[in-house]
């Protein structure tokens, strides 16, 4: 028998597969020809929670296919820049791209909802939406002219609303500041009369620091404590009313997608979800600790918004909404599906989530 | 060529596995020895959301693995009694199990806290604590001596308070109320003057009907409206103090386990993932719309637990928790990593989630 088990090895290596492990191996089985992708990102390399997202996918996918898809991932810049993902994807220079829909705005204005919208849902509703309240679908008939299949694969939950040099106590101090808020966020804000500025990530130490800016939104203690934002702001403000929760994407070419096997194609939608429940794991416990080392050790004052600023952004994200999707079938479509769907959300979790979070703090308090 | 293909399929026929389709074909590629695992579960067949999450995880597995690794759920009582799934686990009589760890509570009290906890964590704070705040290496750890491997699989959110035939005004109607409610809620709320009842979910329907018991709590919207409670109850309380989240488990025999190739293993552990994310969403989702059903076709009464109510409850929830770890040095270490995370939570969320829902609230109110 033994021999048969050596004759039976070398006969698998010469056609390219080989033979299952008894029940009791540990050793990964590999089998014929690999798959390979390339998988480029809007990140820089190792960007907490956010860079590392894609990378930790790809480890799953190496290791569940016992090395049969293999998925080369490249920060931002090293193989195309951040804001041509999409690009890279649709057109085949890339297999697969991991960032955020609201990237692509310029091309589809109404992806940003498939990202976060101002006032909208946080990342458990948001995933709700996604995979039973038909959400999915229409992100997927949204990329399908391109040749580009999204799914979700990360969240941040609830951002900050950003550091300030100056104190807002007033929908007064928000006119003329000099913000970095890009998207719809940047939209709403600059018709508070703010200035809205959009830069990359790369320039906004030295614009906040050099007084360029007054202030920026990044995105929640964990990565604004790494990227050093404390050292150079006083105030850190909440609620995050312009990003409540963001879903990352990855997406996929389609080609690409209908030449996989089955088993690879189940691997990759399922590898996604988990990865899409990891990053916001990170994010909850990450940024807890990190809040208390920007209080604790750098003395940063956290502050709430306004009543009258937050009431004038939501009036005004609701109008940059509607503006839109004005005009356009599908976007329309999109943003009907998203206020029904969070028009339950309210009702529900006001009896549900937000309901024992409140009574939680509330017992708290009273002792 | 197309010779030395044929031969090498009927070659690798001879040997037990297959070749690889070249890329372009959809076919799944079925290979040697199919692993084949008993999965019993505590939930009736098709249960919603709950009975219906082994079988998603059991589909996932089957794809993902062309047709390698099947797993045959059974539901409670068909292999073994729904309360005896850990010990069938752990004995061998299944490979697998899927339920709730606060069902063991019996064998380790402290089990109960990686369901959920009175006045504990949410389903975010949760899923933060054991993937990056200890909490599965504690899980892991309580586990270990019986052979056990636990994954959590599956989130029901925040449940409701339950079902009432009697209004509760204040503490003084909980006093000699029989109510349907186990573990460590139903310790609280004896000890608070009410009487706590135990009973499978089988009865619950009958005993409220015939005032056996004046109150019991279920889950939430999603499955009590699909269990018929609004025909015999008309008070439906929140917030689900008892049950602010609930974990679902997946337990795996680790010998079997162990047995496996590590593709295989990588699989399980990414698809229970995936099914906690799922599980979620369905719950997210179906409440919402339920809660609908429930107030405009059946016009449910919904209502909150008084202030002093649940005060009382919050304090006595310390008391009992205490209680449950004292003398036993894993169950102390279980309540302190989890207090200690729920503090940073409660920090952190006063400033995010928590202060964005309401002042999403808020402003829609203001309006």
């Amino acid at each position: 028998m033994r021999h048969l088990a050596v004759l039976s090895v070398l006969l698998a290596s010469l056609i390219g597969c080989s033979v299952e492990p008894e029940r009791g191996s540990r050793g990964a089985v590999a089998q014929g020809p690999v798959v390979e992708w390339k998988l480029v990102t809007t990140w820089p390399k190792n960007l907490p929670a956010l860079g590392t997202a894609p990378e930790r996918l790809a480890e799953m996918m190496d290791t569940m296919s016992a090395g049969r898809f293999k998925i080369k991932v490249y920060a931002a810049g090293e193989l195309v820049p951040a804001f041509e993902v999409f690009d890279a994807v649709a057109g085949g220079t890339a297999d697969m791209g991991h960032g955020a829909a609201y990237y692509w705005r310029g091309k589809m204005p109404i992806a940003a909802m498939f990202t976060t919208a101002p006032f909208g849902m946080n990342a458990q509703e948001m995933n709700g939406w996604l995979r039973f309240g038909g959400g999915m679908e229409l992100w997927r008939e949204l990329y399908a002219p391109f040749g580009v299949l999204p799914m979700a694969t990360g969240n941040s939950g609830t951002q900050m609303a950003g550091w300030f040099n100056k104190e807002i106590n007033s929908l007064a101090d928000i006119q003329g500041l000099k913000m970095r808020i890009p998207g719809l966020g940047g939209a709403v804000f600059s018709r508070a009369g703010g200035v809205a500025e959009t830069m990359p990530g790369s320039e906004i130490f030295t614009a906040l620091q050099t007084g360029v800016i007054d202030a920026t939104e990044w995105i929640g203690p964990y990565n604004d404590l790494a990227f050093g934002l404390q050292e150079i702001a006083r105030y850190y403000y909440y609620p995050g009313w312009h990003e409540p929760s963001a879903t990352l994407e990855a997406i996929v070419n389609l080609e690409a997608w209908k030449a996989l096997p089955a088993d690879l194609q189940a691997m990759l939608e399922v590898a996604c979800t988990a990865v899409n429940q990891e990053v916001l794991d990170e994010f909850t416990a990450r940024n807890a600790t990190a809040l208390k080392v920007l209080v604790e050790e750098h003395g940063i004052e956290i502050r709430p918004l306004p009543d009258d600023v937050l009431k004038r952004f939501a009036e005004l994200s609701t109008e940059v909404l509607e503006e839109e999707a004005r005009g356009d079938e599908l976007a329309q479509r999109v943003l009907d599906s998203y206020r029904s769907f969070l028009a339950d959300m309210r009702e529900y979790h006001a009896i549900s989530e937000q309901a024992y979070i409140n009574a939680r703090s509330d017992v708290e308090a009273a002792r």
